[in-house]
Formats: C-alpha cells, structure tokens, sequence
C-alpha cells in the first residue's frame, strides 16, 4: 500500500506530456496504446469504465499527430487522453449514466463539455463509471459493478464520479470531466487522493449533461494536480458575466497569491469528523500559515439548518427530471434499490417545502457571501471519512454511527446549495494508506484565486505526487 | 347608467392637474379637501378604502404647498392625491392585506413603493380595499365588505386591487398603487374602465409588499389615462437592465411610435370570450389599422398548457408564505373561506410539479420572446367578461359555464407566467354600459414601446374620458 512516485508518461502533467508531444518527443499514438495496455490491464479490477474507446482513441491519436506535425498545436489538451463520466453525452457513443434504463442510449450530439474539449484536441479515451443515474455517492453500481479505489480494492472509490477519479488516481487516463450535485467530483477525488474542482454554479454549461437535480448540478475536472484542473476548467469553462474566461493554468503559475486570509468554520465544517481527517485539515492550515496566510474564524449560523432543506431540492429535482423523461415510475423495476427509493421520496416532497428550502438558500448564500468579504477562502474537509469499506452502509465516526451517504455528502452539499466554487486536493494519508481530500471553497466566479491557493498549498506538499500502487496479478 | 364628461378637477389629468398646483391656481390643500369630500360622499358605498387619512393628508398637502411655494417643486406627482393598495407597507399606518389576520398590523417602515411616491412629493388620502391577501379577483372581501363598481353598484370591482380601481375610476384619488399575481391591476382597471399597468417582472420593487405568490408578483399603477400610468411608473420603478429608467411621460408623448407591428393571438386569448368583449378588441385592432399599424397573427402552442402549472406556482408559493409568517394553518379560522380553501390546495402541491411548471414556464416565455422578434405587442381582452354581478360565482360565456375566478384570471395569467410587461385600457362599454378593457402585453423591459403604443390607441378614441356618474343620494 506504499505510495510509490515513479515516472512514467502515465504520471506526468499534462503540461509535461504536452511538450512532449509537441516536441514530437512522444506520439499520441504511443502514448493512447500505452493507456489501453493499462486499461486493459487494471480497469476489469478497479472496474473505472464502463466503455472504452480503443479505436476511435486512436483515429483520434492519428488525427493529433497530423495536426500537429503540420503546426497546427491547438493548446496543452492537444493529443492528452482524457475520460468523460458517462453521464455526459457523447455523439455516436452510448451514454448509459450507470443505468439499465439508458444501457443502450446513443446521443445524436455531444455535450457542451464533450465538444469543448475535442475542440481543444483532447482524445477520448472512454466513458467512465458513476453512481446510477449519479444519484449517489458511493459508486456501488449494480448495472455495471462497484469501482473500486485504487488504494484499496476492497474500498469505495467514491462517487458519483467514482470511474472517473479512480481511472485519474492510476494513471489510465490524464484528466476527466465529472458532474457534482452534492460532492459527485469532490467525494470521489478526496478518496483517490486526486484533485477535483465544482466550479461556480453555470460556469460550466451543462447542455448534453443527464440532470440529477438542475440547481444543484455543475461540470467539472478531476485532474492529478491544480494546474492540470486548470487546464480542463478553460477547456470547458464558458464566460463569466463579466465576460472574462477562466484562468490560464501559466497565469496560475505566474501570479502567485499574497496575503492569502482564509476562513476556518465555526460551525459545522469540523462537526463530526474522523480524527485522522480532522488532523490532516489542521496540518494543512499550518502549512498555509507557513506560507504566510492568516487565519480566521467564520461564523455559518443557518448552514446547519439548510440539511434537511438541500435534500428536498435534490430529492424534488431528481424525480422532476425522472418523470418529465417517462423513466419514473414506469420502470421503477429497472432502477437499483437506493435510487428507486431516492426516487419515490422525491414524489413525496412538498413544493411549499422546496420554495421553503430556496427561501433560506438565499439567506445561506448571503452568509457565504459575507465570509467572503472578509477572507479568500474556506478551509475544510472534503469528507469527514477516508473511503469505507465497500457494502458497508454505515461508518462510525468519532463514536457516532452515521449513514455513509450522508457522511460522504453533508460536507460538500453546501458548495452545491450555495453555488460557490469548491475544489478538494490532496492533503494526506491516514495510517492505513488512504487519501484525504482538503475542500477549499472560494467566492462565486473566483475560481482564479481559489486554484491560486489550491496551487500554493500543492506546491508546498508533496501528497499529489504519490500515486497508488496497482495490484502486479490481475 | 350614462357617462359623463364633467370637467371638475378631480378627473383632470395628472400633467394637467400638476400645471395647475405649480402655478399656484389650486391649491394641494384644496385638491385634497375636494377629494376627501368625495371620498366622504361616495366611499361608504363603494368601500373602495378600507382606511382614509383625512388629516396626515392635509398635512402632507400643506407641506407640499410651502415647498412649491419656494420654488421646490419635485415634479408632476407634487401635491397630487393617490391611493396605495393596503397590503402595501406605509409606517406608522395599518395596513391590513384585506384581512383579519393583519387587522391590527402597523408597518415599522415604508415599503420601497411608498417611499419612492413620498419623495416625489405625492399625498397619500388613504389605503384601498382588496381581496383578502390578494388572494382572489372578485374584490369581495368578508372582512372589509365588497368594492362595488362604481359603473353599476351591484357589480364587482374586480380584484384584488378592487379598491385602487374604484377609488381611481370615480374621481376619489388621481391614482393607485396595486399588485397584480394573476391579472390583480388589470383585471380591476378592465371592469372599472381605468388603466392598469403590470411592468415587467422585477421592475417595481416587492420589498415592504405583503407577497402573494413571490415568483408571480408584480407592482404597478392604475390611473386615469396612460400619461398617468407612466408617470406613477417613473415614480416607482427601479432601473432596467441596462441601467436606464422607465420613460418619461413627455419623451412618451413626444416619441410617437411608427411602424406599430401588433400580434393577434391565434390560440388562447380568443378562447371562451364574450361577444361584445371581442367585437370592442376587433374594433380596437381596426383603429389601430387606422392609425398605421400592421397586425400579423402569433402563435403560443405551449400556453394552452400553462393554466394548472401556473396555478400550481400560485398556489404553492401563497402557501408558502402563509406558512412561513405563522399565519397557516395556526390561524385559518381567522381567513374568509375562499382564501382558506386555497391555501389548503397549496399545501397539496407536489414539488415536482411545482418544479414541472417552471420548466414550462421557460419554454412559454420563450415562445412569448419570440413573438416580440416578430411585433411590438400582442392585442388581447384583459378580461372575458365585463364586471358580474356580486355574490355570483359562475358565468355563461358564449354558451360555456365558467367560474368567475377563471374567467377573470385566464387572459391575465400569461404575463404573470411569463413576465412580460402588460397594460390594460379603456376600449369601449358593453350594452348595459360596462367597461370592457383592452390588454396590450409587450417585450420584457418595453414599457417605453409599450406605453406608447397604448397612449396612440388612447389619443385616437375618447373611452378614458367617461367617467362613472355615481348615485346622487349616498
């Protein structure tokens, strides 16, 4: 289970790989075959794709080569493998979202993000797995089989995006874009020990993507470093309303964050968190104050309040979504036993009750917005847990037994209610070897800044270059 | 029953009005002791003001002398008389919604509109009767009694802002501020034979405005003439967009609008309407024909669909509010049975459709959009139906029994849904001498465009300067 830091090409940046190729020092061809040989080779364990796109990679491979052969370089994605959760809708290839219900869909078109990001030369390498429908965070599939966490096979890789961490955190694939409805990228990044970012609620568009519940969903990257998130944000990012784009990952590099101040919770954030965790959060405080950053209290007094009220949004929105499409409930036997649940609970929820939940979801992103007068970021847990044994419904943290989803989701949920971006990195390991994910939530549109000390932190840590080691026999 | 055309102060415009007080030849103190003495003489039958202030009027009409008399004049609503439908905040005044519940109930501030009508230098003479919470369209209030129609006293006002309407029409205030949910200006300003006009949502600030349904709320003016209108909606309207402010009634009566393109509805707004109500719309077109204008027919496929999931809004977000205040279901006794009744179906609402309707709402208002690509307004009855007869529930229309409530809601509803700015004006009388109202709803922030397509229609016939002969002996 000890962490190794050797070099392939499968490790490296996607910056590094893409002066490489550029430099011709390396094919897209040579460097797509070697992915496949690794996929073939690990994915029927950690079980990260549902679909692999072997030829169509290499047509694209080709495609790269000539293009760039002739000069015509379109940017750091050029001829970089990528994956895409298979909820995101991929022209002329299914798009199962982890259910039986779209087992054999094919979209006519491609999502926004899918197109964005062959525009900027990326080669697809495969779809991959998530949590039925994303309707929940475990990736416990019984369509398609659990994903497992490279760091420990009999663990939860994570999810909903759990085949796209899990296929980052190994090396089979650079980059993937996942969705987060309440911790989908960073629940699954946190527990691989790779970098997942839920940007500012529309930042990312989300035409082409399955909804699970449209005001709390967001797009985003899982990448093995903050500059590589980077470069998949501008890749798939849209406008901000002052008409700007996202941060260049060399900006990112170049204009290094002072006087960071960051916020550390009052409430909630440290409620409930497993001593490991609680200690990996502070060490990196530390860090952050050796680096020069101040810290200070921030007081969330009606976050607390908001449990229940974000659940019946989601609950409401995903069985809205479910109907409207005729899935729900008359193929109800066709969903797995969680989701059917979910599901029906959704029918049940009142409107009042919704409008309610919106009422105080102003007053909670006004207390957000207020914090954020007065530090850059919030420092927190991404999860109070490393990843839990797979089959296990329930964890016991800090000699309290608690639902695992709700374990996983109640420290991320508050991104996706309030809309803010959110990005978790890695910041340590437990005694057993499993990843820690750090949250760091940052003003609306201010993705630049809060990847800046993302970036800060990474650069001063050395936790994002320790990769899992996968098992030599299978 | 006959209108007459008697030329006291009291039915004199605005503008006219405004000239007249800056030129010291009447006096704010005169002004309002004639209208008070109107109001004396007429309100115990009409019941259009639930609460009269005689005294804080003379006052204000005092201050507004000494101030013109130095030469400070804030502009046309300066010394002149209006009415604020009384669930609309006014300090240190009760404002009671119509209702038991808030009987007793006296604001600790203005609302946004009050105070903005205040700086202009406008005389608030009282507060104006509405259905209870303006919750209903019929203006008959338990708590309060009817508003009786000043064109035929056994007749409604129309609601909920029954009382501006009536108070306006019989030459009792200048002008009134009312809310409109569902129609609640516009259908008051139709069967009272006024203008009325719902801005484009979020025009007129909500704060301090006891809510309704708070997706569907609107705030806006009624008035005598269309100058009128556009000279309260200076008064109170915010900023567009863009950050211009609503037009000036003189840039309107300056900038005569050319090339008039106006949309005939091919579906839904023809549906179940009375015969003379359309022949007054068709003469209505004709005239506008007359005056230049192009009329090509525009086709809405989805609104058809809109009245249960608009309802739905409606009655879910009036519960919400209730629920939040502690008003329901604690106190439901203390509601007229009507009110109660739906309320009670608010609870009842599912957040999935709550959600559903939104979801149409989009695709409505994009349909409504593009129409505006295509004409500047769409021409339409505000109401079916003239005013019915008080204590009736439902109506024949050509043949069909319908509920008074969605007679009167059904042709208003759309721009509510939709939030499309739309004006009600004077277009003629049916035999037994009703008014019957002409709705023009126009594109999102066009009230310039709009209003004055409306003051063309206006100038070119004489409907806005009948007036109610109201009864000798009362």
């Amino acid at each position: 289970m000890a962490p190794h830091s050797e070099r392939n090409s499968e490790f490296l940046s996607i910056e590094q790989v893409a002066k490489l190729l550029r430099k011709k020092e390396l094919s897209p061809l040579d460097l797509v075959d070697t992915l496949l040989a690794r996929i073939e080779r690990w994915n029927p364990a950690l079980n990260a794709f549902i679909t692999v796109l072997a030829e169509p990679a290499r047509r694209q491979a080709r495609a790269a080569t000539r293009e760039i052969q002739r000069g015509r370089w379109r940017g750091p994605l050029h001829g970089i493998p990528i994956s895409l959760k298979d909820n995101i809708w991929t022209r002329g290839i299914r798009t199962t979202a982890g259910s039986k219900i779209l087992a054999d869909f094919v979209p006519r078109a491609d999502a926004e993000v899918a197109s964005r990001l062959a525009d900027a030369g990326a080669i697809l390498l495969g779809k991959t797995n998530l949590h039925e429908f994303a309707y929940g965070v475990t990736n416990e599939n019984p369509h398609f089989g659990s994903t497992r966490n490279p760091w420990a096979q009999d663990r939860i890789s994570g999810g909903s995006s759990g085949g796209s961490a899990a296929a980052v955190a190994s090396g089979l694939c650079f980059a993937s874009v996942g969705t987060d409805t309440g911790g989908s990228i960073r629940i699954p990044s946190a527990l691989c020990g790779i970098v997942g970012l839920k940007p500012t609620f529309g930042l990312v568009g989300l035409a082409g993507i399955i909804p699970l519940a449209e005001s709390l969903d967001h797009g985003g990257p899982l990448a093995r470093s903050v500059a590589d998130a980077c470069i998949l944000l501008q890749a798939i990012a849209g406008k901000y309303p002052q008409g700007t784009t996202p941060p260049n990952y060399r900006r990112l590099q170049k204009d290094r964050p002072r006087k960071i101040r960051l916020g550390w919770p009052k409430q909630y954030f440290f409620e409930r968190v497993d001593n490991e965790v609680r200690r990996a959060i502070e060490k990196a405080a530390e860090c952050f104050e050796s680096l020069g950053a101040r810290i200070e209290e921030v007081s969330f007094p009606k976050l607390g309040d908001s449990v229940a009220p974000s659940t019946n949004i989601a609950l409401a929105e995903a069985t809205h979504y479910h109907e409207s499409q005729g899935f729900y409930p008359a193929r109800v036997k066709e969903y797995g036993e969680d989701v059917q649940e979910r599901l029906e609970w959704g029918t049940k929820i009142r409107a009042v009750d919704y409008i309610h939940a919106f009422a105080l979801r102003r007053e909670v992103q006004r207390e957000f917005d207020a914090a954020f007068e007065r530090v850059d970021a919030i420092i927190a847990p991404t999860s109070p847990i490393a990843a839990p044994l797979i089959g296990k419904d329930e964890v016991t943290i800090a000699g309290e037994t608690e639902p695992v989803r709700s374990a996983l989701l109640r420290l991320n949920r508050p991104a996706n209610f309030t809309g803010h971006p959110s990005v978790s990195i890695p910041c340590g390991f437990t005694a057993e070897g499993l990843p820690i994910g750090l949250q760091l939530i940052g003003p609306r549109w201010g993705e630049a800044r809060l990847l800046a000390i993302a970036l800060a932190y990474e650069e001063a840590t050395d936790w994002h270059n320790r990769h899992p080691v996968l098992p030599a026999n299978n």
